[in-house]
């Protein structure tokens, strides 16, 4: 059965807009104009920060429409523009969306686009304040500009963290890179065949972790419960390696973490060993997990632990660098992409 | 003299935004943290209103780089982005910014770009807070993220406007629509020429409207001065028809304005007899003035006739519709794009 297609050009850019942006309501209390006038306008309760972020995501290099279904693109989007702010300890609250449309996607396309944006912002209790369409020359091309809130005194910074802290992680590493991988297999593999159908069984949840990874606000709200700041916070999109070493270049520390400690998925163990990669390098460099990075005092290490997250390492002097400690004792110096690298015998 | 020429590659993307940012200081006092962090902190006064726009703009869509010098470019985006807040009485405070980068363009090509961003954000006052650079697979695309804030009493929104209010206009229309026509001649009768030497002389104000237009913040100053708060306001981005036309359709309400009170350049009729264009047309529906179109209750003619400002036309019942008069009284229905209509003669 053919699926209805309908261009964009029908409906114009009003007509467009009109049509996605139909069913956001605002709800959020600090919402004061949302889509339908030149701005948004926003009115953060006193002694409320505003926290402000931005993302633009390309077709053909952040996502692959030929196996990205636009329901969960709609909603990734959503993870990572607010996942910035979720690493700041703020709240989200209000989202702009501005699409670059090329011509082979339909209406019906960007709707389910947009039913995942409303699906993420439903479950943040995020509202939709704005955007705009614009012809791409290529690619559909997606920008979202996030705004979150928090009480100045709980906005946590990448550059708090000091010697002795904690460094704590939480879910596992490397699961949506190994979803990534598995997806890019099936998709050359079926190339050529009429009726594909990729084998994703047993991989469920690597895919769910590449294809709609979920905001850990509710790491947050752990957190919140046990009356527990972090000293510094970040989120993990470019990788344990890179985003730890984005931490400590803010915090003027050095880091040392521990392999053993590094929590991975079985899944993720397993598609590893089966496509010949190092689940360890998937942890390290494999990125999009939107997992939270976050240092705590020494003294809180019961309290974290007793909350489920992971404690992989602790902070050092910072002419000590960025190590990864192997279980047999080897010190090897953290990269921001590829191996870590064994230090020269003078370190 | 071949110009240096610095690949991206050879940078990252960390080392890229440190050398683009450098030199950007956070100023305004409402900025707590700018780049450099997960999401950029600011924390409004009390009673003020955030205001939030964003736009992105596409190579070969939105502008052509054959003939627009990238310093330009930088200070056009900045006013595209931030017009949008002026048009509802806010100052601009802080900018995010977004990049798309194509291989071909270097890095002394993205200098040369936010030398235009700082320029225009220093003469406004504006933080540069945040963004990020990805590859994109075409053309250079930029996400700006516009942030302004205003005491809650004065943001005006699009939707104020009633019966009998004065539709006032600032500068006037259709000069960069033919600054563009004009680059664009240049271009195709140039396309095989060796070294090229467009034919530009007398036509400077043109150029310098569509390349670089200013942002009419001057105009909220004299308004403030006066005390005048208009009614309603918007800023003409894609045309005076389709712009007041969102406004009556925001304010329900109709409108009429008269042909002969539409300002035009003198430059912009002389390029328009030149081609054979006609300059009404381009004042109607060129776009890209980003002048500001605002009412006022019709008690405040003469203030605002004294700030130079031109008054256009007034306000009517909506069922009226949205109408052109012409010299000789003649009706023409406005239409988004395209020539106005004479109404059937039941109208």
């Amino acid at each position: 059965m053919e699926q209805k297609r309908t261009e964009v050009a029908a409906l114009g850019e009003f007509g467009l807009i009109d049509l996605l942006t139909k069913g956001f309501e605002a709800k959020h209390p600090t919402t004061r104009c949302a889509v339908g006038d030149d701005a948004a306008v926003v009115e953060p309760e006193a002694g409320q920060q505003l926290l402000l972020t931005t993302e633009t995501l390309f077709e053909g290099v952040d996502f692959d429409l030929t196996y990205f279904p636009m329901k969960h693109l709609g909603y990734k989007v959503v993870t990572v523009a607010v996942s910035d702010l979720v690493a700041m300890n703020a709240r989200p609250s209000q989202l702009m969306v501005s699409l670059g449309l090329s011509s082979k996607i339909p209406v019906e396309a960007l709707e389910d686009l947009y039913e995942g944006i409303r699906f993420a912002c439903a479950e943040q209790g995020i509202d939709l304040v704005g955007g705009d369409t614009r012809a791409s020359m290529t690619g559909l091309v997606i920008s979202v500009t996030a705004v979150g809130h928090a009480p100045k005194e709980l906005v946590v910074r990448r550059s708090g963290a000091s010697k002795h802290d904690l460094i704590c992680l939480t879910g596992n590493l490397g699961a949506a890179f190994m979803g990534l991988q598995l997806l890019e297999r099936e998709k050359r593999v079926l190339a050529d065949v009429a009726n594909p159908e990729p084998q994703f069984k047993g991989y469920e949840y690597l895919l769910e972790k590449y294809l709609k990874p979920r905001l850990r606000t509710d790491v947050l709200d752990m957190l919140a419960d046990e009356k527990i700041v972090p000293t510094a916070m970040i989120d993990l999109s470019d990788g344990l390696s890179s985003d730890l070493m984005q931490l400590c270049k803010s915090s003027k520390c050095g880091a040392r973490i521990y392999l053993e400690r590094i929590p991975i998925a079985r899944q993720t163990s397993e598609l590893a060993e089966e496509m010949h990669l190092d689940p360890v390098m998937a942890a390290l460099n494999g990125g999009e997990d939107y997992e939270l990075l976050f240092t705590v005092p020494l003294s809180m290490q019961e309290q974290v632990m007793r909350l489920g997250i992971d404690v992989i390492g602790h902070i050092t002097d910072e002419q000590e660098g960025c190590h990864l400690v192997t279980p047999d004792g080897q010190f090897m110096r953290l990269r921001a992409q590829g191996f870590p690298e064994q230090p020269a015998k003078n370190e």
